[in-house]
This record gives C-alpha cells, structure tokens and sequence, in this order.
C-alpha cells in the first residue's frame, strides 16, 4: 500500500477502504508519511467528502492510535460529556457533581483552554491546591470512593488526533464536518466511557455558525458513537451570548459554586440540568422527565454541592472559596445610552478576557486566574445610561485598558428589543 | 496577504487574484510558505481547478521567479521546440538543424530525462567531447554564428516550477492541465524564444493518455503562450507506439544521422518535417505548404546535416560519428508466433531501456550511453515466428536479462491487423 494511491484515490473522489484508512493513519503517526502528503489528502477529504463509514473507520483508527483507556476497573456505570467549546462554558463542573451524586460515574479526562479562557482543567487550578495531574490508578480509585475525578489529557490519547488537528489547522482543512466530528469522537472513544452527551454549541462563539451545520455535526458524531458501541446523544446550544454570567477561571468557580446553591444564571442552570438528564436517561432506564427532576432534586437538597465538596477536596483543592484569588484591578463598563442590548458577541468576549490574563494565546503563556469579565447585562436586557453592562478584572492596568478597548466592540446597545433566541435547539439521539 | 487564506479561498472554489498567486509563488520559493500548506493549495487547484487567467498567472509568476532569458543579443528571428515527453523522441536533433539551415536561431536549454530513457542533454553527451554546459556569452555567440546551440538547462530558470513540480510529483496533483500548462510554460517564457512550437504527445506512451485531454492541454498552452506575448502552435501526435526505430542515447543520435541523410523511420521523419515546418510558417511569413517543403528540401539537399556537424563541432564533440558507443552485449528478441503485431506499450518499452541501463530511475543514477532497444517491428507489421521484432543492447548479462524480461510484456502478437493510428491528430494555432 502507498500512501500516493491513497491520496490519488481521495483526490479522484472514491470510497477509501478501512485498510486504506489504516495505513493513513499508522504511518502517518509514525512519521513514515510526510506532512505534505498528509495535508493533500486532508485537503482531498475535505473538498470530496468522506461517507460515514470512513468516518467511524476514521475515527477508530485514530482512538487506537494510542492508549485506549479501559474503564473496566471502575464498578458501576461510566459517563462523559464533552462540550465543543464555547465562552463562560463551566458546564462540566456543575453537571458531573449533579450525576456523580445520582450514582453515574464520571471519570473525565479535559483539556487546557487555546485562543479563549481556559479549559476545565484551568479552571480548576484556580483553587488553592487542586491537583489535575493523578496517575491512572489513583484516578479510577478516586472515581470508584467519590464518583468523580477530573483530570488533564495525558500524553497519549488519540496521538493521531493531535498530529492530524495540528496539521489541519494550518493547512485550512479544520472545517470539515466529517474531519471534526472523527477528532472528537476519537477522543471519546479512546477515554473509555459507556455514555456520552455531547454539548454541539452553535452561534458566534462556536465553531458551528448555524443550527443546520450544527445539526449535521452532531448527528454524524452520534452515528460514530453507536457504530463504535456506546449509548451517546447530542444536545445542541446556543452560544450567540456567553453562557452565564462569568468568564476567566475564578469567576466561573465562583458561577459554578452559585449554580449548585440554586442561585445565579437561569440560562446557565438550565442547560446544565438538560445535559445532566440527557446522561441519566441515556446512562439509566429513567425517562428524560424523570431524569430531570431528580437533577433538580440534587440541587435543591444540597446534594450536588456536597457532591463538588467532596471532589474538590479528593484532588487536595481548598473547599474554603473565600481563598478564590480576586483580581487587583476591575473597571466597571457603563451603558453610555438607553436601550435594548441587541447582541453580545461571545467571540469578542472570550478574546476579552484572553487580553485580561484569563487565557492562552499560545500553549506557553500563563493566566491570571483572578481575571475575566462579569457579565450584568446580556441580549435582551433593558439598560439605561450609567447602568453597569459588566465589569472587568485584571491584574494591571495595562491588561484592564486592552480588554476594555476590545469588550467594548463586543455588545451593541439599540431600541428595539430583538428576537429571543432559543438555549436549546435539539437533541440528537 | 497570508497562505491560509488563499488556501482556503481555493479550497471553497473561489478564483485566485494575481496578487494571490504571486504571493503563493515567490513566499514559496523563498521557504516562507511549509511545503504541507502549498500540497494543500495544489490540492485545492488540482480539484477545483484554475481558470485561463489563473493559470496565465501561475505560468508569468513561475517564469519570473528565476532569471528570464534575454536572448536579444541574438540577432534574428528565434525559435523554440518543446515535446511533453515521449519515448524514443530525438525529434529536436533533427527539427534544429533543419530550421537552422533556413535562417531560424535555435537557442534551446534542454533537459536531463528522468524515468525513462535520457533527455536530448544525455543524446548529445553520448557524441565523444560534446559539451553541454557552455556560459550564456558563449551560447549566444554559437546561435548568432551557426544559428544553432544545445545546452543543459541553467539552475535558476523557474525555480519555483522545479520546487513545486517537485512536490506534485509525491502528492498526486501532476494530472492537472492547468498545473501542466503553466508548468511547461513557466520554462518556455523564460528561456525567450519568441516563436514556440509544442509537440504535445497523447497515447499510452505520455502523459495525456487520449486525443481529448491532449488537446485541453495544447490548447490551454496555446492560450498562455499568446497572452505572454509569443508566437505558438502545438501539434498533437501520437505516443502508443515508441517514435521511430531507435530508442536509447547513442542509438538515437544513429537515428538522428539516418534522418538527415534521407533514410529511415518514415513516420520519425514525417513528424520531424511537420514540427519543422509549423516553426518555419509561424516565424516566417511563409505558408505551412511552403514551409514543409523548404524543410524536405534541406534533408534532400544535405543542409540540414551539414548544419548538424556544425553545431556538433562548435560544442566539442566528435562529427566522426563511427566513435560513437557500442554495447558489449546484444539480444535478438524473436517472435514465437505468426501474425500481426497488435500494440507496442511505449511506457514498457522505455522501462525496458532503462532496465538495460539507457535511463536512469534516480537522479544520481548514471546513464550507459551505448545501451537501449532499436525496433524492427512496430505495431501493424507482419511477422512470422523467428523474425526479429527488437535487439536489446546492454553492457552486462544481468541488464540484458532484466530489460528483455520487461520488454516481452511490451508487445502483443495476434490473428487480426489492427486498426492504424494516425501519427499526427491536430494542430493547434
């Protein structure tokens, strides 16, 4: 087999067999294929397509790349839900202490934040002493005491993912649905749990700009999902306006920390409680209602906070949230006319609090976890002028002018009250 | 301007600016543009295609990238003669002479061949003393006072069509006639001629496999050739069976001899006459009916020789053509039965050249000048068991062995005679 035949067979727009797949894959890893070659037949794949056969053949042969980790140590019913990335997004930490409490297991495994705020494992490092770095033993243990532990990637899941998405990210052929949905899918498959609930964002934030691209994503990763064995749905969201009210590290723990003390964010709340009954009827024999009034349930008895408490506290994380950094410097944003706000766009957004420390622009920076932005009005809302919009926070001086000189571009402030737009599109089983 | 967004605005089918591909052409050159971005942009172009200005521009852009000959210290009208590559194909040591000897200056840069037999530069290193690399002040001076030289090509012409063929060759994106035109084209604009005639070869022996794409080809050039500012023409002819009897260095260069003394292969000298007259009748105002016979005339007359062991003797090497290399080890292949000869594979047989060591399958593999096939039968001759369909000449046993092995698959002897092809399908202006 070459890897030339493979790339002309693509490039003619044929069918690639599994064993084609394969080989692409392997010896792409291994460095036997060039970089160049690989990028024209990624380039081929995304012009001509592939069906959704060679997308699950795709995607397996990229979770098999590396470790495929085997949950089988854990007693009791695994969960994992995955979000494709949105502004504010502290979803995770809210809907794993909601299931871990209801008996779901939730061994995750989550990556750092690149070109806006932090990822989850950011996040968590904002409290005092939170360790994201346990060894596989101590993590399946943890999980099996508690029902939760979260922890940074390791190195090697999915290699051929990383090696592939770097590439693709330069070469502009990142956009493909069948080329996104195998990168995602591989990583879930290769992390080992038996439910899924993906989180497919939709809007200015997201990747996905549209609802029927969004559509179309999702029902391809949940078609990968079940060729591949596992019970998955997908839900898709909004993500025109930042989810929540806070965005940077910190702040989203403070969020998070509300949410499971029933107060704080509506919107927020909602979604978490959609995708924590998603899991437990996908992950249990309950109903979806069922399923969701006791997520409710876990709120309003204090269960789930407990549950985080716990977690928190089992990774060595100081549950005394007073100790939470705060920021030198805020500044508050006024409304400088009457109105409606229009829009807040969730790009300008996170690329706001990436200026004020809460992010990454490139792998080696470091964040500020005191940092981000406070967000007191969104779409929809009525402001008069000298009403707070937000207010931001920094370290410096400098950080808080460049963020406010960005964050100021982000929301649009008119007479007419605009169209609500729904939080929750679909979901997709 | 960045690489990214000129892949992905070819990517989504859209049509590259001047600046675009310029941009594409000189940052490559320069290492500023990874190899595995400009695989993705040749990728985007081989499937989504380039219309006539992009490709004119790929074509202007290449040839500016290196130096652009300036032959306008050549007094006179200036020609050139480019084949797309075929087997056997000595035609150019024929056409130059004979449109020398009619006044036309013949300044041709020429090249090495590379997986099958050897180019025009290696027929003439064949000849004792020949020296192909002269400096551009000498090479001028030798067209200006015989009309006509040969040399190897110089390092900096189109370097960026080097560098990126280069890289089509192991990405599968050479079957593109927008990237063949403007690649072949790249050369021809800056080597200077103002008169061009294309010999565009069509058949299981190149590139272009049937008439059609041959012409979208010829014609695509044509159009190149005419908006740089050239006088162009392109004959399509016929490559499934090898050109004339000989194929392989020194037995080319007897072939060439056997040509301009008025005897041999008739359909070697029919092309030969054709290319020279379309030279004569787009340089000169001269009918192609006049032109082809003023071109007989200098074979018939003597001229057109007399001219070659000029332009032989001012470039060093030995008009006794007697010195010219013999191989130590010869082969008779018989036919085993009667009937007529059906096909010759042309690619086979310039494979078989190869094996016997006429060609080289790597850059730094060395040539035997003596070595190669000469045919006694081509396609539609009768033979019948024990005539001589070919003899094999090699330096060793074990190449002989291995050439004739290959060559036995080349032909096909069967009841009926088969149907003739014309030699000559078109020409286009």
């Amino acid at each position: 087999m070459r890897i030339y035949d493979i790339i002309e067979k693509k490039r003619d727009g044929y069918k690639l067999t599994k064993e084609e797949i394969d080989f692409f894959v392997q010896e792409y890893t291994k460095e036997n294929v060039e970089d160049y070659q690989a990028s024209a037949l990624l380039m081929a794949i995304f012009i001509n397509g592939m069906d959704e056969e060679e997308t699950v053949n795709l995607t397996e042969s990229m979770a098999k790349s590396g470790d495929m980790l085997d949950l089988s140590a854990i007693d009791g019913i695994t969960a994992d839900k995955h979000s494709t990335g949105g502004v504010g997004d502290k979803t995770s930490l809210v809907v794993a202490p909601i299931c871990a409490s209801l008996g779901i297991k939730m061994a995750k495994m989550s990556g750092r934040g690149l070109g806006h705020t932090g990822g989850t494992i950011d996040k968590l490092e904002s409290i005092e002493g939170f360790n994201v770095t346990l060894d596989t033993d101590d993590f399946f243990k943890q999980v099996n005491e508690i029902g939760i532990s979260i922890i940074g990637q390791t190195g090697n899941l999915a290699p051929a993912d990383k090696k592939i998405y770097a590439l693709r990210d330069v070469t502009a052929t990142v956009g493909n649905i069948s080329l996104i949905a195998s990168s995602i899918m591989s990583k879930k498959i290769a992390a080992g749990a038996q439910n899924i609930v993906l989180d497919v964002k939709c809007g200015s934030g997201a990747f996905m700009k549209d609802e029927q691209s969004a559509t179309e994503l999702a029902e391809m990763m949940v078609k990968i999902g079940k060729k591949c064995g596992r019970n998955i749905a997908a839900v898709i969201t909004n993500m025109d306006i930042p989810l929540g009210s806070n965005v940077g590290n910190a702040l989203e723990i403070k969020e998070v920390i509300d949410i499971l003390n029933n107060k704080g964010d509506k919107q927020l709340r909602e979604l978490c409680l959609v995708l924590s009954a998603t899991i437990l009827s996908i992950s249990y024999d309950w109903t979806y209602e069922e399923a969701y009034k006791k997520a409710e349930q876990t709120i309003s008895d204090g269960s789930a906070y407990k549950k985080f408490i716990e977690f928190v506290n089992a990774q060595g994380g100081n549950s005394d949230f007073t100790t939470l950094p705060v920021a030198k410097k805020s500044l508050e944003i006024k409304a400088v006319k009457d109105g409606y706000i229009q829009s807040i766009d969730s790009r300008i957004v996170g690329e706001s609090a990436v200026l004020l420390g809460a992010g990454r622009e490139k792998k080696t920076d470091t964040i500020d976890y005191s940092t981000g932005i406070v967000l007191y009005k969104k779409t929809c809302d009525r402001v008069s002028v000298g009403d707070t919009i937000a207010i931001l926070y920094a370290e410096t001086d400098e950080r808080l002018k460049n963020g406010e000189k960005l964050f100021n571009t982000s929301y649009v402030i008119g007479e007419e009250m605009p169209e609500i737009l729904p939080l929750i599109y679909k979901t997709i089983r």
